[in-house]
């Protein structure tokens, strides 16, 4: 329920549309609902205009379902990230309309359609290793209704790759780059555009890339202006960003 | 055997309750017992007020049953942590009481019931995933005997959640909070109660978390006084230090 | 010169209001001018819509009075950042209209007057000790003619004081918060607003803050999503960032 | 002013003691006062029991000065930490009584006395290079009206001299403990109390310590239970914590 | 073949005891034997007084047993560390007097008898789970003939129990201390000791030990003196080096 | 296809040996063939000299066959790196010639045979652990139709050892040292010849060895002069290299 | 005196042009000489081919004389590297030709002169703050008589500049790409040439760049082959590297 | 007062040479003797067989003046590590045959001669930067009556340096290797003696060094065995180990 939907809802109370029963029936749970073990946040929606994501790591199956059941009730989209199988088999059993994004880890449930944003975001990576959390960003981004264009493999060792897909990333709107390794094609990507680059450092690479803290160090020292950067790997974090900012 | 009850033997030896030979028998382990590869530390009661845990990783299931077999000669009440199932397997078929919380990871046998404490110790966590420590901090708080109020999932990200429970967290005597991630909700509890707060960092996150140690450093950093920090997932030692002040 | 500068300066070449000696003379330097211990960027402006920044930092003064002399011959508006006061002295004698902000350490030279956006930028700091990189931030969306507001001492161990302020932040287009120590702002500002947050760890702590990492990592594992963070103290960065944003 | 102060002003206007003029004026700046550069958290001694700290470093001496020259308008008695006698010069223009401890960098200023705690707080240091540390602990300790115990120089390489002082520490409410190094000393008093340890590591030692990391580090794996930990050299932090659970 | 054997066996050969021919024989491969994947140091018994040991990790079966193998041709004590049982049962195929200490992960053959130490290295653990480590140290002392006491979980959190055992401690040449967690066991014995120590940090602990760094910090910034520091979990490392100074 | 194929086939087109069309079907792909996963770049070969080689870590099996599969329409030797088996199977479908070192994790196609070089590669080994990082390089270094030498287990612990093996190392062209734990031997081989040294730290090694960065750091603070270092366990980037070099 | 000074001298005695008394005294330091604090290695150039090198960085300036003293006894040239101007006034005094660049920090004396390479070494730096470490790379490559080719400012902000300069870079036999920040520069170059690439990280930049730690990080996880690195700020290391393969 | 000391002065009581009140007077301060700011150990000689060292950083002039004034009533030699000239002067006129090394930077004073041991300790450094450690290690080792050789800049870049001393060096009892940058000679003598080896790290070096951590983590991961380590510089460590293994 974001803002819009609240209004709605008022203004059909007070029309006589909708009976005052069932209007505290839709509103009892707005600021959170407890469920002893999670208190799910149904006030996000009016507060900062996304519903709240569900981070499946480190929740027992149990938990993810029950927090999806009790999503349902409302009528919003559903996003699940870091989610595993059995999650999702879970989450199946409640909502046969869920899907299953294996190289991403996310289970989305659609409950509404909303109109595809005319700007895109681009997502370009640098390798075929980083994919994984290009798919996160591209299902986060999608479940928000973002227009997006992927770039795949274009890191600065064949410069010429990038180069050949410059037009498809300086029309966007938002850039998420995604790499490795010394991340340096956020570097590269950021001193070309003139759009805001959101850099995600991925774990992808071994020895003294320390599971992606090269990459984050690399990208946070940039030399290149307009370039920020999020957690490793976290390709949803990245992408609700760039939706946030795709929409002003 | 707390400074109470040796006292009291020590008078009944004294009125003749008690003969000498008894005595002996009761005190001869009273400095510690050596079993070989543990050294079971009998006069920590009387020294600080709480019988040895046993902290069970890195040990052997023989070697926690051996242990576990020459404690339960005492009158003690018993708390084994970082426990698995075979552990707990193995020391069921020494004393059928013995209880295990799985999430917990904790063993727990109780032989002597005392009197809970009028006053709480507030268990706070900033998400689902904090349970497991939550739990070995609250298995902790209940074998010494304290009441405790339990309030989950009221990270900062919603932060209305959080104020909606101040209440039962302001009239703790003591509350430790945990948190992973960016382990903020310590500094926001900290700015807004006068009550001692004991942070546990939680290896709950993911690529620059490094497993607990930013929540760790964040805790310490706080810009909130009346903030002191546990080793990372250390739900046990929080308790611990919170009975401590909780009975003070 | 940027890309309505060149369209107008082809248009009116072709329409002869400007002869081709004249546009030789202004596009000759395009690409870049190589002063031999710099290549500065004159392409930039077209091709990412700002012109160079001047990063003091680690150059001789008589490196940064020779860049600052030649980009006086564009008509750019001119920033230098960490700059000290004898860089100010030598910039100022070549053009005594020269600005320094001494807490921000900026050198700002204004050729052009644009209007001033309408949207805002908030820069909100945890505390008085983060005020310099707040001032630099200021100085850069200044000299690219954003409207900024300013929130400074608004950190979480007093809470109340930031929720007085939520008026201002939320209405921003984009929200910059600064914040040394634990970083815990950035969290929390980011639950509560729908704006892009662009997060600032500053060097302001002690001990385990190690120089800014505690709350460059405590950013980064931020549990409220819409955060993206910059390098430690880098206001321009930020600025720059949120300038872009704020044009959108 | 805190609660009782709060409850004794609105019972005076009730009953027309004070006017409510005079009650506007006394209440007016009550949340905060916002300085500009510093939003004062007035709010603070009622919600959290104690007033706002003064913490210096990374201020100038004018905000210092202009801080201390607001609070001198309350009725509270007033703490600045790293200070350096410049800062102490300005504020002793504004108010002859303030007291600076050069070894603690502390300034004070006495405005309202308050009975004593009867039971204490122990201060002990590993080595004499501690000491700093120490006092600034103790300063703080003594403006929030606690009694207070040192002991100085009582590290593990000599540890007869600890056990000497045993009786001290062991009748203390609560024990602050100081040491650089390798910080075994908190170790080793935790497994010899029953009362809360509040260990501080100090950046006392060289090479390897990393400016006191190696002592932070030991203090959070202590082997002994009762122990929580505060940031490298945070004196004030463990007396201010002390001082809460002194108090209970 | 050690500096006696080696000038036995010139002896012999001056004598006419032993030909030309069987002489050849035996010194071909003195200074090493290339085996393609290892050259073995035959020549290091002389050099250094102690055969080559087998640091088994790292190494595969057929690697290790075809170590063993040609070792076996020569009439040194043999011992393998970091041993799998696949590599033992290997070995033990070859030579079926060949041990296997499970908790140590050592592979012994011992082809000549010695005479023991009249002096003894003291093993000391702060804790049951520290034994593996012990139990390495204790398999090399044994097999370079050293005479050997134990004090097994004799941690400072119940320092009674180290006091206990100090007439053992202080009467051995040299002790070799084993402690996880904060490592304080290594500079308390320091103190009190006028003997070599050496600290083993083992890999004991969780969260912020950080597999044994923190107990390896802490015993090189020991405030005892007289205390040195080897490699986390090198039990073997510390056991060869009390080898050497037990027989100074 | 590199510089000569290119320009071969561009005089064949010139003097009709061959047609048009076929020269298109052989340069349409010239700059790099999009996969969608993956864009291969084909011109790397004009461009570096050498074929672009599949790094399969983080790629799926189906990945690994796809690229192959195209590569094989080139005239190009294939090299794959961090492969597992399940891959090599995969490509055998494909290409039944190509070869696996279990070893080294290594794929190599050969398409084309060229002229060894007259200089080697001698390939140094501290240990016997390091042996799969030397095949890695040595995999490389053939596939690029260099003469190498091995000399393996040569570390200096034993120095005799190495001198033995000095002539071969001398006469070498460059040198590779590969070592784990301290990483010494890239210093004292540096220190003994007048060729360049590329020295790959291995993550051979335990506790503060931290997966090869002991090493990598002594390598990176070799006092002896000529030594530059490559990432951790990367012996095909030092093969590469060397090669390079070796064709000077 | 090289291999072949060497060489020419015992011909010289052979054919008696050279006395015995003259050859003794030419010789007799030829291994090296010891001073008390330093042992100067005169074989040096015989065996790798290069003087030593004076690294005065933690020498006292009567130690640089005096190596200095003993070094000009001899027919070789002379660099010091990491000299203060004190340590040059000290040199100059004992010989007047002794010059000094202050940028680089070296001292060179020129004794004897060699014919310059044909090929060239090229030298880039990203920055115009990394010129103090190309300065000490291009004072080291030519007293080793190398051609040397600078291009500075050329970082991967505005690629274009680089582009521009490409040929240069391209026609060098090896090329020393020094980079701070993140280091992209060396990846960039790294995938546009087929010649050695050797990497130095510099200092230069801030926060989270830890004093080149992250360009250093950056430039061993190079995704472009051919590039291995050296130590922070390590120009000379660089560039005595580059004149060895300049030379093969 | 050592243990002979002691038990001559109970001699004299009992054969009534010394008189009770005299007795008293000397044995008072026993265990320690407690200035308020310092506990000094009077004990410490007869438990660990040497008296107390002062380490003076971090303490004032003032304290270490006091302490050495106190110490001065004992008849012990006393020794003060990290001294600077101005404790020296404050030493100097309470005792003027007090001595300073510089270099060392220690105060030394000697009240009793006692016999040079005939076994000595040799100091062999890497290079000449590290001498102000091995001058620590040589005082102290010659206050405690050792003697001592001296091996100076005989590192592993021209390792025939080592080579020509290396029969001082295995003649050695006990060898303190001294190194900084990567600490390579702590392997290369350990491979090569049959000797204790104790290995100081140095924070000679750049960059990579992290100030001595490299050295220290090279030499923990020593792949020859009978090495073990001190903290960073601590040549004071190194030989107080020294002298009580050298006097076993």
């Amino acid at each position: 329920m974001d803002e819009n939907d609240l209004r709605k809802l008022l203004e059909d109370i007070k029309e006589q549309k909708v009976n005052v029963d069932r209007g505290v029936e839709l509103l009892k749970d707005l600021p959170f609902k407890d469920l002893g073990y999670a208190m799910i946040d149904n006030h996000r929606e009016i507060r900062v205009g996304y519903p709240e994501v569900i981070y499946c790591a480190g929740k027992t199956v149990k938990q993810v379902r029950g927090i999806v059941e009790f999503m349902l009730t409302k009528e919003n989209n559903i996003l699940g990230t870091r989610a595993n199988e059995e999650m999702y088999q879970a989450v199946k059993e409640l909502c046969p309309c869920a899907r299953y994004n294996k190289e991403a880890r996310t289970i989305t449930i659609r409950k509404k359609e909303q109109k595809e944003t005319e700007s895109y975001i681009a997502i370009v990576t640098a390798g075929t290793s980083d994919i994984p959390v290009a798919e996160e960003a591209f299902e986060t981004a999608r479940i928000f209704d973002n227009k997006v264009e992927k770039v795949f493999d274009a890191g600065v060792a064949g410069i010429h790759r990038l180069f050949h897909k410059m037009d498809i990333i300086r029309q966007a709107k938002v850039i998420i780059v995604i790499a490795g390794m010394e991340g340096a094609l956020a570097s590269v990507v950021g001193g070309l555009v003139d759009k805001p680059v959101i850099a995600v450092p991925t774990s992808v690479g071994y020895g003294a890339n320390f599971g992606g803290v090269t990459a984050l160090l690399s990208m946070l020292n940039s030399c290149a202006s307009g370039v920020s950067v999020v957690n490793i790997d976290n390709g949803f974090g990245a992408a609700y960003l760039a939706s946030i900012i795709n929409k002003l």
